[in-house]
C-alpha cells in the first residue's frame, strides 16, 4: 500500500491493525540489537589461527627481533602487505597499532596543534575557527574527533556518488579556515554508497582552492569489505592528487579491525612523504612504535594481496545473508509505500534508511520499547543532529540470521506505524 | 692513583700510558653499544611462550570474546594482575596498549588542553607558561613529552633519596605554573636511587602547595626490576596522598615492555577514580580500547603477583651479572681517583657515573672513535643540556658478558685519559 495515496480510512484500518502487531511484538519480550558496526562472532572464527601461528618464530623477515624495541612505523612485511591490497606505494604506508581512530585522532591533532606542512602550518595559528566539511549522514567517531578538538563541523549532504561537490567547493572557496574534508569513500558510512570517479577527483583537488594546509582525510575502512562481487571500484585517489599537484593533502586510513580481530588488529595510514615525516616526528614523542608482534601474525594469516582477498570473501559469505535478510524484509514491507528510502549497500557494514522527516527518534524508541535497539536517531550527523530527523542507521552484522528476521519485522512495523499516526494526526 | 694528588710528572706519564692504551682500542675495530635501556634476548626469550599461550581460548573468564570489540580501560584480569603486583587498589588501574610513555603523553595532554579535574582545569587556561619540576639527571623521554607539549622544564639535583625536597617546595611556593614532577621512584633512570620514605611522603604533599591541578607523574617503570634481594622499598605513595588529601594529585605509570616483551607488553597506569573518569572520557575520542589478547596472554604467562615475581627473579639472574662487570670496572679502574663519582644500583636499567666537570661530551666522543656508544652526553638532561657536563647514562643490559668487558675497559681508559688531558692543560 502507498500511504501517500490512501484515504483517512485506509489509514485508520492500517493503524489499528499495526497497532496490533506492534503490541504483539512488545508482549513478546525480544532484546534485539542492530546497533554496532561489529563483525559476528563468526567471523572472527575466521582468524583465530592468530595466536599461536609465529610457531615460535620471532624474527622477521629482514632478521629483527619483534620482541624487542623498535619500528616506530611498523615492519616492512606488513607495509607490504597493506600495499599489494590498498593498491598504495608502499612508501607510503605507516603502520598504526590497532586502531585507524587513533591514526586519524592523532593526525587532526598534530595538523592542528603542530602542522603536518612544515613550520607555519598549524591550524591553530591561523586566525580564525578551524572547520571541517562532514558529508552526512556520516561516521559518529569521526565527529567526535572533531568535538574533541574543537573543529566546527558543516554538513554537506551525500547522493550516490559521495558528497555534494558543488557545495563543498562553494563552502571552501568562501572560507579559507575548511582545513579538512572527512570521507569514506568505499561502502561509505552508513549510505554505503561509492564514490564516483569525478567525487574523487573533485576531491583530490580541493587543496588547490583550499591551500596547502587543506587535508583530505580519506577513510577507507570499508575498502576490502565487499558483499557483492559486481561492486564499484573506487578510483585511486593518490593518482588525482599527483595530477593536481596536491598529493600532500590526502592522508588515507584503514585497518584490519573487520578483517580479524575487532580491538586486536593492525591499521595504517598513507601519505605523501612530507606528511609521513611530519606525522612521525610528532608520533615519536609518544610512542615507542606498534606491536610488531602482532604485525607479524597478520602477514603469516593473510600472506599477500590475495590471500587478503580470500579471507574477505570468507567474510562476505557470512555477511552477505544477514543483509539480504535485511533488504527483503525493507522490500516486501516498504517498497512502494513512498514513506521510506534507503541504498542496497553492495558492501560495508550498514544500510541507511531514511523515513519521513521527524520521525527517527520516535521511530528508534518505538523499536526500543518493543526490544530492538537502534543507532540512536541523529548519530551519523555533526553534534547528534539530523535536521530533518529521518535518518537511521542500521547495523545488521553482529546478530544471527534468525535475529536479523525478527528485528527487521519490528522495525518494518514501528517505521509504518510511525508514519501513520503522524500522517493521521497532521 | 689519585689523580687530584698525583704529581705533574706522573700524570704526563700517565698520559702517555692511557693515549697508548687508547689507540691499541681504537685500533681493535670494535662496535659496542651501551646506549639502551633495551633488554637481551636471553630476557624477552623467558616470555617465548606468549604466542600460542591463549590455546585456542579466546574468551576471558568474564565470558568476553577477546577477538570483537570493547573494552576501554583493560579487562578485569589484566587490572587485578597489576593491582597485586603493585599493590595497588584495582579500581584505580586502567590498562593502556603497549606502553606506558603513550599514557604518558596523553596524561599530560589530556591535563594540559582539557583538564583532568572537571570544568577549568585545563593548564592552559591558566595565565602563564606552564612549567614542570625534573628531578636529574632523568629520562630524556620524560623531558621530550614536556618540549613537544611547550612545558617549560625546571632541573632539580636528586640525592641518593630521590629529589632534593626543599629545593622542589620552594620553587612550587613561588610559582602556581608548576603542575607536575616527573619521577621514576624506584631504581631512578638513571641514578637507581629509591626515594625515600620521607621524599615519597613530601612529593605526595606537593599539590597542598601547588594546588589541585598539579600532577606527580610517577613512573614506577623499575618497581619489579630488583638486581638485589635486599633492594629498598618503596613506600606507597597514595597512602602518603590520602593522608594529605592529595589523592588526586597522583598518575602512577608501568608496563611490562622490560617484563616480557618490549615493545609489545601491557602498560598501566593508577589513579584516582575522578582522574580515571577524566582520562577515559578524553581518551574514548582517540582510541578504541586497548588489545584485548595481548592482555590475556599476560594474565596466562605470568597469573598473578606470586609469578610475576619469580618472572622477574629469572630477569635479575640475567642482568645481575652485567651490572657487575660495570661495577667491577668502575671500582678497578676508578675506585679512588678522585675524578669519577657513580651509583651502584640495586635494580633497574642503567648506571648513572659523573666524570669530572665538563668531560662528559669529550669521554662520550672519546668511546664512540674506540667503538664504544654511549648514551649522548647531556641526554639525561631537560633540553638535552647537563651544566656541568659530567653526566654519562651506562646501559648495559643488552650487550653480552664479554661486550661488556671489553666496552668498559674502553670507558675506563676515555674517562682517566680526558681528566688526565684536562688536568695537564689547565
Amino acid at each position: 500500500m502507498n500511504f501517500q495515496s490512501a484515504s483517512r480510512a485506509q489509514l485508520e484500518a492500517a493503524e489499528a491493525e499495526l497497532a496490533q502487531q506492534y503490541q504483539a511484538h512488545q508482549s513478546s519480550g525480544l532484546s534485539l540489537d542492530l546497533t554496532r558496526g561489529k563483525p559476528s562472532t563468526e567471523q572472527v572464527e575466521l582468524s583465530s589461527s592468530l595466536d599461536g601461528i609465529l610457531a615460535g618464530n620471532y624474527i622477521s623477515e629482514e632478521g629483527v627481533d619483534l620482541r624487542n624495541y623498535g619500528g616506530l612505523d611498523g615492519i616492512p612485511g606488513m607495509k607490504r602487505l597493506f600495499a599489494e591490497t590498498f593498491s598504495i606505494d608502499v612508501s607510503r604506508i605507516l603502520i598504526g597499532g590497532n586502531s585507524s581512530l587513533t591514526l586519524m585522532y592523532q593526525s587532526a591533532l598534530f595538523a592542528l596543534q603542530f602542522g603536518l606542512g612544515g613550520e607555519g602550518s598549524a591550524w591553530n595559528q591561523e586566525s580564525g575557527e578551524v572547520k571541517f566539511i562532514c558529508p552526512v549522514p556520516g561516521y559518529d567517531r569521526h565527529f567526535s574527533v572533531c568535538e574533541h578538538l574543537g573543529i566546527k563541523m558543516i554538513p554537506v549532504a551525500m547522493d550516490e556518488n559521495g558528497p555534494l561537490m558543488d557545495e563543498v567547493e562553494s563552502l571552501i572557496k568562501a572560507d579559507p579556515m575548511i582545513k579538512g574534508i572527512w570521507c569514506v569513500p568505499r561502502f561509505s558510512n552508513p549510505t554505503g554508497c561509492v564514490y564516483s570517479d569525478e567525487v574523487v577527483d573533485r576531491i583530490a583537488a580541493l587543496a588547490g582552492i583550499a591551500g596547502n594546509n587543506f587535508r583530505v582525510f580519506w577513510d577507507n575502512a570499508y575498502a576490502v569489505h565487499i558483499l557483492d562481487d559486481e561492486a564499484k571500484e573506487l578510483a585511486d585517489v593518490f593518482v588525482s592528487a599527483k595530477k593536481h599537484g596536491t598529493e600532500d593533502s590526502v592522508l588515507i586510513f584503514g585497518s584490519t579491525s573487520k578483517v580479524t580481530f575487532a580491538g586486536a588488529g593492525v591499521a595504517f595510514m598513507a601519505a605523501s612523504s612530507s606528511n609521513l615525516a611530519a606525522f612521525k616526528r610528532h608520533l615519536g614523542f609518544s610512542s615507542i612504535g606498534p606491536d610488531k608482534l602482532n604485525q607479524q601474525r597478520h602477514i603469516n594469516l593473510l600472506k599477500d594481496a590475495t590471500g587478503f582477498k580470500a579471507h574477505m570473501t570468507q567474510h562476505a559469505a557470512i555477511l552477505k545473508p544477514r543483509f539480504d535478510i535485511v533488504e527483503k524484509y525493507l522490500i516486501e514491507g516498504l517498497a512502494g509505500s513512498g514513506i521510506a528510502s534507503w541504498l542496497k549497500p553492495q558492501g560495508g557494514y550498514f544500510v541507511s534508511f531514511d523515513s519521513e522527516p521527524g520521525l527517527a527518534k520516535q521511530i528508534v524508541a518505538m523499536a526500543a520499547d518493543a526490544g530492538v535497539k537502534l543507532t540512536p536517531a541523529g548519530a551519523t550527523f555533526p553534534y547528534g543532529h539530523d535536521p530533518k530527523d529521518a535518518n537511521i542507521r542500521l547495523a545488521p552484522s553482529y546478530p544471527s540470521l534468525e535475529e536479523i528476521e525478527q528485528a527487521m519485522a519490528i522495525f518494518v512495523v514501528c517505521v509504518k506505524l510511525a508514519t501513520v499516526r503522524k500522517m493521521l494526526n497532521a
